[in-house]
């Protein structure tokens, strides 16, 4: 029998997929990824559903600590926010849902691999490349995308099929994960209307304010108000504290690796905070230098991962600079949360290079002589110096 | 006699050698150069002490549109926000007071020019580096820098000198402008700690929300609420709005020119939210690779800005691609002030490449076939799926 | 009748196409765009052939001053080889032939473009955008690509259409243009094996060795050993000289836009000591940051318009920016041309930045003291002595 | 007594230096730091002179592998060639000869550093900073730059103290070193005169070519023809023999640390030929997108390098990526060697992406079909396809 992988997430169209696909003399082995979306209950239920489809497996793969070791643990590196925006939460889960993929089928000797993408967005890209490149010998199957089906045609196929389950379609497709949540919904179809206040997942609970203290080492979140966890758990339990004050909002207006631009809405309080507090840090501990180069490469690390490119061999390069520029980004960063914003307070850093010890800004020069400072700016002005004598610009 | 224009603001520092240049035998010509922040009466202020101080003449130079012009104009088109955080409101301001206090002193025939900087800053880096280029044989005079004295010596001098003024040192340091307001304290000295509420000097005086439309014309903003205004106007109309609702503060942690980190506070609502609202409509209308690159060149437009690099030549050809950049960078962008925060809540412009006409993100595709958006991944794929044939590494 | 616009080189791919539509039923009008590679014999000769195939009409569009304007004038003010190597010769003209194409398609009012690009090269991608871009509602029509024919397939049904013409394949496939030309062959598919002396077009006839000047005006060369002539007519008078040295031979390696690696061997005289004439002048008149950002901008130039992007905007804004730094890019190169090499051996310009008047590299300091001197290295170090001071870095 | 360590050279300059310094009352320590420039004949050539002179103690420090290990490998690794030309010969060695200097004079407890730059190169630069940043309780002495004394002076100076040495004054200034020799003289402090024939050190000793073979282990140079040696030893011996072809000569044109243009010539045979072969390679076995991140991140690395910034702790994070890059750059490259020119013919690797099992380029399409070459063209075309729709941008 033709033994098929399907990426199953208990919704209307991987669900369709699932019949669709036994009808069609597959032997449908349904998975979904946890990348930090889904409670226990929601997999039992996932689970069932997919069971009553009559798949002849379901597994649920837990891929959050794979995701936050190949994927976030770079992001937060990187600062990465796709337009100053934007922490990734979907693309960067993408691909890590492709990877446990493709290690499953191979596994389990799969010779197809199907998923409920449609031809209109990037996750069919992103799901796509990944298996082509790690399992060029497995058939990619996307009946969604291939049959252009609406809604109803779904519902009723399966309706037909005896499945007779309840398909809602929600106001807002909700997409969450370890790194944010996604909201799509009419609003985020034009360009000029905001998501309003029921879209988002999280509503604010807390109307006061709270300090927190997150510690970093070597990049990474270590501890919230001085308890050590996981990062991972880290993530989840700043995200469950910052969530009540309804921080993290955005919309994020991008470009497509198709070519069109989209516009998604998000909510994603703990990456905000996280990487706003580990930037933070950063400035007090890197160099200029290091600050400009990691941007660099960071953006591209985004936008490289955004449009699926994943595998390329310039992101393992990235990593390796990203990594080691990590060395002395220890420290604790104050934050206030309040409700739909907070701010960074400061930081404590044994690195930190704003040493009062070494001369305070602005202050009376304690580490140079005036005559030095002079020195200084006189051969910094050498090569303008020569090229308005030369060239003799008008400024005025 | 020893003609000398000196940079004067009214402060301790500039009194002092306002006197002390004055008794040292130069004919001393006070200028203050309004970027924005002086008011009529400040100004009369300003003029009142200078004479008192013996000056030989005072002038008050209006370089508001001169510094939109040469500067914020770009700043905007740039998205420039130095470490995503700062709209480099005093560094792009001394780069204009320079340029204009070189020109009144040609015009005057003065042989030395004088300004009260330390030797621990920018500011005298940003100074003396365009005095040099521009006028090579105009000498620079510094008291403050070389003679390192501490404020209680310069009072003493001015008493000494039957100058009785009070010279009250305020809590925080303030300098105010049309890109915003920077805010040194005690606290900013220190990398843990925040400015208190009352260091700010706009307070919450709005708790409701506001909603508001700003109008830009090949980047430039020409309207609010569709009344039509210069830009300059709009730009300090939108400040008085919104910094009733105290929008616009945050810390600003950087590398200075002379190598050490430094620490600002400061408040800055109509910039930071001009640059949100400028940047989300070229999300709308300019190219993925329009922005990329575009992102790049003004990161260093911003880095060269604030390192005192105005006259290198590349500024102009940065200034000539932003130019060109913004040809479709117009439409109406819909705002909502809040307590500390604002929202951009969509965009609405003729040039918006989010046109639902070509297909909608995610949606079902219309604009191409299942068939042709396969092509597209399966060639897309062809780098990574070849080094991965070739290379075989390991991604479990 | 269908009213066809084909892109007609004179080739057996071509000739080809012109058969087979016109059988088919289009309206056959030929066009052969010329970018520098055809003399009028061979025109006529390709005219001749065109008639002879029945096509309705034929034309030579002669757009060699449009590539110029267009792309070549670009490419020398970026010093744009790419991979450090290849000037882009045949990338930078399918461009134009493809803009003029459109005009000429439009202008006639036909509803198809047809084109004899294969399915495996960049040509295809670069013809195909760019009529997509310009013209959506014109129809392109690949024979060769989708037909798959091999050489003996066309030659067979020509013959079976009465079409007697000799089509021996030579050895190596040739595409002359004002910018360069690329050579093909046997060994181009290997990776290891180098092109022969034959299969370069020019061979060498001086044994000796020529000094030439070539002057240079905002970046375009404006004259030759003193007598001034079109930029156009410059390349093609440099061409003719240096060919005769076997000047500018080379093997690009480089990333087709299908994701595979290509090898080509090229023939650029002009083109190459063109650029490093121009490059050297630069290093002159140009400041570092100048020559820094200019050298990201003109890679990516390249990048974009190898990759047949050349519609896309940002490519307009980035000629904004070359165009802008080309300001004081006026001068005398001095070139002497030998066997296969020439050195560029200096250059004279009022614009120099090098001037012994503001001090000699490595000779005493004359511009400043000692005291200075150190002042600024004493400052310039701050960064990286605060960074040691901090975290001890062991560097042994 | 007070005890310095004086890099010393042989040189008039820091002969006269290690005799003022003695006079002075300092313990003289003169230290050669040998990075590959220096014969063994030479070695006790300056030992004499140093003892003659009557320093304390003499010794030459073999830092060869180290300078390429710290350095020369990163050099390759991003095929560094500062402004496309010069592999930085001069630039590298100094940072390491400042490293050894300050780990001798810690070892034997100086208080002090003098070196014989003057106040107008980069070299002083250079080795202040690394003492400053690594030693910073150790005093620099610099009598050259300080008392700014002609060369007569110094002759003078030192027959007065009974020291009668030959100080003739070569026509051309040579540093020698393992990555290249540079030369200076009345031609380079010029713009437009070329340096003539018997100005470099190598003259043309075979009219004939010769093939070599070029073997790299992860960026390495690890074998010459088939056999292995030490990389360091391989560019020995490639230089022996290529300087018989006077290969590798060139004029660098570029801008010092101190703002102003100068101009050197050079020698650098197997610099050259090492690094256009390891580019070569790394065109057949990187992606295009780790070509484009590491020529970003390389030729930042030679700009901070050659500005005395090696001890920037971004210089760690690139070598980082540099390193992390080279993991499948193995093979073996082809070079023919010329008079005065080389050529390099081809590469062999199995790392090799251009592998005709995927398809060549330009031939017949075997990995996808014509559909699907269309519908990536098509997808690829949407972002440019919309903007025009939109804002029907004049391209004629």
């Amino acid at each position: 029998m033709k033994k098929l992988v399907l990426a199953y997430s208990g919704g209307l169209d991987t669900s369709y997929c699932a019949k669709f696909l036994s009808e069609e003399g597959y032997e449908v082995h349904a998975v979904s990824v946890n990348t930090g979306g889904f409670s226990k209950d929601e997999i039992k239920n996932i689970e069932k559903k997919a069971l009553q489809l009559g798949v002849s497996s379901y597994i649920s793969i837990d891929a959050v600590k794979s995701f936050y070791d190949k994927v976030v643990k770079y992001l937060i590196f990187g600062n990465i926010l796709k337009n100053n925006t934007y922490p990734l939460s979907v693309s960067a889960e993408r691909i890590v849902q492709a990877l446990e993929i493709i290690i499953y089928a191979k596994k389990i000797g799969a010779k197809y691999i199907a998923h409920g993408s449609t031809g209109a967005g990037n996750d069919q890209v992103r799901f796509d490349m990944i298996f082509q490149v790690l399992a060029p010998n497995i058939k990619i199957i996307t009946p969604i995308r291939d049959l252009k089906l609406s809604r109803q045609d779904e519902i009723e196929y399966l309706k037909s099929k005896g499945v007779d389950m309840s398909w809602q379609k929600a106001k807002y497709s909700i997409n969450k994960g370890l790194w944010g949540t996604s909201v799509g919904g009419a609003e985020t179809l034009t360009s000029h209307l905001p998501l309003p206040e029921e879209a988002y997942p999280s509503q604010l609970k807390n109307n006061g304010s709270q300090k927190i203290k997150l510690s970093f080492e070597k990049g990474e979140l270590v501890a919230i108000d001085g308890k050590n966890d996981s990062p991972v758990n880290n993530i989840e339990k700043l995200n469950a504290i910052a969530s009540q004050f309804a921080i993290g909002r955005d919309i994020h207006v991008g470009d497509t690796i198709i070519g069109i631009k989209g516009r998604v809405g998000f909510e994603a309080a703990a990456p905000l905070i996280i990487i706003k507090s580990h930037h933070t840090l950063e400035k007090h501990v890197l160099t200029k230098w290091q600050q400009q180069h990691k941007e660099y490469l960071a953006n591209w690390y985004g936008m490289l991962l955004h449009e699926g490119q994943y595998l390329d061999e310039v992101m393992r390069n990235i990593e390796a600079f990203l990594e080691d520029s990590q060395k002395h980004v220890s420290g604790d960063v104050y934050v206030t949360l309040h409700p739909y914003r907070f701010t960074i307070d400061g930081i404590q850093s044994k690195h930190d290079l704003m040493n009062a010890s070494f001369g305070s800004y602005g202050e009376m020069n304690k580490g140079w002589t005036a005559t030095e400072a002079k020195g200084f700016i006189k051969i910094l002005s050498n090569s303008a110096k020569i090229h308005q004598a030369v060239n003799k610009v008008n400024y005025d």
